[in-house]
């Protein structure tokens, strides 16, 4: 059972990478805004402590460290407005891919655009609520899914729709697979503080304007069958993350489309979570070989 | 640079987990075969000794521990007589999926089917050539791609083609990833014993009866390609594992076709390398929940 409210992983002015649980204003909840934070001490997904060694954060980083990740699974046309945006068919059962563990970055880590994906068109945002593993399931029911969360993030499915679904033979990995191309955090909320993850506003804003609205209400697939399906003759492993797919107003169903250019600033928001503010940057990626 | 030649994993007669060194008898190169190794210590990836220390081996286990490994991709459609009996077109770029960790397996081990993998139709096998990634690159040129490989196994790319093709949504991964479902091994040869991976025979058996026979080199993309294309904006890590697609033969490509059946007995070969041999468990799973 986890004893923090909202998990951070920050720089601290000492110069140091900490987990730590948040220390927010009364009143707000998104994590973004904190600027301090009580040290975690042990093992995240075990036994650990929060202490009473109060830290100044510097930066937040990707809630998890790289090393406390494991396999990132992701779902697809997961609300019914975004598989008719997309001109899919709403699914009979969840459309799973896979993100590499190395596409997963901080709330302010600029999304670095490689020269592959800047050519041709459809680079694309999509905000999704997260689920972060925290305990170790296979063949979960229903009933007890939500048990086995450590708890809850916002996180940018950054795509290339060409990669995605021209030039990768079909499967959509290729083109989200990018490092850094999967931005979450800010933090990562207990179930206890978001017993119910079904109520939950999500947007994104790009450059300011508010391009998806919506509301995890509107999931085909609760989290809680998500992970019952997902567990089926699969163990589920603390340090699993799993994006539960994206609302309507991606560019891509927009008419005219709109694709994410160099400079701009996408922010993804989930109510009682927080927000990731990130910055496309083609300039950080080095020559394409293909 | 690895001082080992053949990387095993192995349950020893002490009782006791190691990495090892396997002995071969002169001529000899199947490493399911040995029956010794020379203890491995230290980091397989980074500083390790090959000791004097020789110990009995018990059973062959997964040649990576589950903490060394990171993520398994997959090509599809890899050799064009089975991209043709699949009766899909020849792919312009490789065709990527993913594996979670929890899907590999041992060189012995049972292949659990879940009851939802044991509904409708479509139990195939996959022999495929393994590369596993030594260290860390982004962006690598052809030319110098294998320089990252740590060496190279079998694996059997065990898939439903109902979950895989049909119930998925069109991604793969999902009939394809239940645990134990890419038993690998029998150990990992040195890039330094196999300088050249397209020259390889490989095949499988299916209790007893050739069923694929083919060489790696007529893999559409070889192993240094499929490297540079994979590491351009995403960085391969050190237990990465790739499964390099599978060629002609299976089960879903055969007039009739073939599916695995409850006590099969799958056996997969490369050459220079050895053969993987695993039982097909129907009785090993629980109640499927959908």
């Amino acid at each position: 059972m986890p004893s923090f409210s909202r998990l951070v992983r920050f720089l601290a002015r000492d110069g140091c990478t900490y987990y730590g649980d948040a220390i927010l204003p009364r009143g707000v909840t998104d994590i973004s805004k904190a600027r301090q934070a009580r040290i975690v001490k042990g093992d995240i997904f075990g036994k650990h402590d929060v202490t009473d060694q109060v830290a100044d954060i510097r930066m937040l980083l990707a809630p998890l460290a790289p090393e406390d990740v494991r396999t990132v699974r992701c779902l697809g046309l997961n609300y019914a407005a975004h598989a008719k945006e997309s001109k899919m068919p709403i699914p009979q059962y969840p459309v799973v891919f896979y993100k590499p563990a190395t596409s997963l970055s901080g709330p302010t880590d600029p999304i670095p655009i490689h020269p592959l994906a800047q050519q041709g068109t459809g680079l694309d945002y999509e905000c999704e609520l997260v689920a972060v593993i925290g305990r170790a399931c296979s063949d979960v029911p229903e009933a007890q899914a939500l048990d086995y969360v450590l708890g809850y993030a916002v996180g940018n499915d950054v795509s290339h729709r060409d990669w995605q679904l021209k030039l990768g033979g079909g499967q959509w990995s290729l083109g989200k697979g990018f490092d850094g191309w999967a931005p979450f955090g800010p933090g990562i909320v207990s179930r206890e503080l978001l017993p119910d993850p079904q109520t939950l506003a999500i947007k994104t804003r790009l450059n300011g304007r508010v391009m998806q609205e919506s509301t995890t209400a509107d999931m085909i697939f609760s989290v809680r069958k998500t992970i019952a399906f997902l567990s089926q003759g699969t163990t589920l492993l603390p340090g699993d993350v799993i994006f539960t797919g994206t609302p309507q107003g991606v560019g891509m169903g927009r008419n005219p489309q709109v694709w994410l250019k160099d400079g701009d600033v996408v922010e993804v928001e989930l109510e009682g979570v927080g927000t990731c503010t990130n910055t496309v940057e083609f300039s950080r990626a080095r020559d394409a070989k293909i």
